[in-house]
């Protein structure tokens, strides 16, 4: 299958995208303000949607199960959020950014929060998927997303968020373009394990890049994923953080192993055409899909 | 997230692959007997699991909207699967392949058969996404699948068949998938229109690999994508058929503008291995993807 493309030019909605690629240490207030300053930055840079790491606050909490590791959690809103508010209005600007959520005693959720240009929050969105690996024990720490996968209609684009593990889920990125997400954000803490063998490293960055520039093919629109760097006990964060096209194509990519805010502008109009052009969605059999609730078909083969 | 992979060796429960990809010609026993041929030479050359490319009796039909062309279709089971089922049985290998199926006066698919080493036709997939685009106008020719989706339990591996524009749908590789399929095959036609812009190829390639590729990661499997090469009216087809492993990275890939019977040799043990230590299947949120049945969700944002 294929078309002649190029008689529907894109429509000339730009909008700039701001990815903020960290290090963290063990000061939360340190790492709260160094964001927060990278923030103010990317929006004199001329961003105007502006993304954070997943769990910017702090190192990522989840390499061991510590009890007192909860005393981070924060409320939403609390503190952190009414400076981002603060900030979003200021600048004019759309946050996204990503926070250890303390909801009640006993529940806590890897949440992310919309901020419009206002400052208004829009909402919030709580890790669906949740992870459990060595060194990765979030399933220790964060109950599941009770909130659905979710889009918000800010100033300068429809945004859709989802966290880290949701980006090997080809049923959020879809469920989250179906409300109209235009751009899809991942703040993300991935890495690789110390001492582990190169070719193995590769093929995983390889794995995840790829499923992600998948979501924007199959849904026809932006994917922005961003990661941290830097080295904490046993993981090395391969940094990386890019924008992908609605054709899979990388726009813009940042380096594996420096702090970098990454800026690119991408072209709303180029979701239009795309979409007019490889017409995927009208042509989802949604009477089949029936079955994308069960978690397995046993019994055949 | 990553993990210490290493441990868990691949069980060397090792396929061969072999993907027919081949130009045709208007001369439908000509490119039948070639087709025959080459899958001939690629179990005499060791595989075990062949493939043909989309429609492989003929040039592709659907350039035009012509009640003329509906005269190639052919029954199924029929003279061409016959043949199929005793070279399976005579060569001991299972095969793939694609054909325009008359079912009954003015009802015709796009189908997939699949045959066992012994010969038993396993059943047919009826191709289930149908396209309609500038010289691609199969919706005048196919009505939709109505067997939904399928995986085949054959001698060397569990088989799920989807065929080409099925190949743009996360939900069709994921249902098949989680029927038991360790390799999703997909005969394809597909190509550039003559004239299009260097770039704009460039980069439809890019998406047809990505989202392949990015099927393979989302459940842990082989693709195999089998492409028909030369150019036919209007069209340029890409060739370029592909494996992909597991983790999204290609393993085995043919040249675009020749034919080739591409020989790729797969460890399914690999399979076990990924789904153990990327364990997506375990974390899908079951309880939340009932809006899949969907055609779009209106009203948010």
């Amino acid at each position: 299958m294929t078309v002649k493309q190029g008689e529907m030019a894109p429509s000339g909605r730009k909008v700039t995208l701001g990815l903020i690629q960290m290090t963290t240490t063990s000061d939360l207030a340190a790492n709260t303000d160094k964001c927060l300053t990278r923030i103010r930055e990317a929006a004199d840079n001329g961003a105007q949607i502006i993304c954070t790491q997943e769990l910017f606050r702090g190192p990522y909490p989840c390499q061991e199960e510590d009890h007192s590791v909860f005393e981070s959690a924060e409320a939403l809103p609390g503190p952190t959020t009414d400076r981002l508010s603060a900030i979003a209005k200021e600048k004019g600007v759309v946050i996204v950014s990503s926070h250890f959520e303390r909801r009640a005693a006993g529940v806590f959720h890897n949440t992310a929060c919309v901020f419009d240009a206002d400052g208004t929050m829009l909402g919030i969105y709580r890790k669906m998927h949740i992870p459990d690996d060595p060194h990765f024990y979030e399933k220790f720490y964060f109950a599941p997303g009770d909130l659905g996968f979710k889009s918000f209609k800010t100033k300068f684009a429809n945004v859709g968020v989802l966290v880290c593990w949701d980006q090997w889920y080809p049923e959020a990125a879809r469920l989250t373009a179906l409300q109209g997400a235009e751009i899809l954000f991942y703040p993300t803490a991935i890495g690789w394990l110390k001492g582990e063998e190169e070719s193995v490293n590769h093929s995983q960055y390889v794995s995840w890049e790829t499923i992600q520039r998948g979501h924007a093919v199959a849904n026809g629109c932006y994917v922005a994923a961003v990661n941290r760097t830097g080295t904490e006990e046993n993981i090395e964060f391969w940094g990386q953080s890019f924008v992908s096209d609605p054709q899979g194509v990388v726009a813009a990519k940042a380096p594996a192993d420096q702090e970098q805010t990454l800026l690119c502008e991408v072209d709303l109009g180029y979701i239009e055409h795309q979409r007019v052009y490889w017409p995927f969605f009208r042509d989802r059999r949604i009477d089949a899909y029936g079955d994308m609730t069960k978690r397995f078909i046993d019994g055949n083969p």
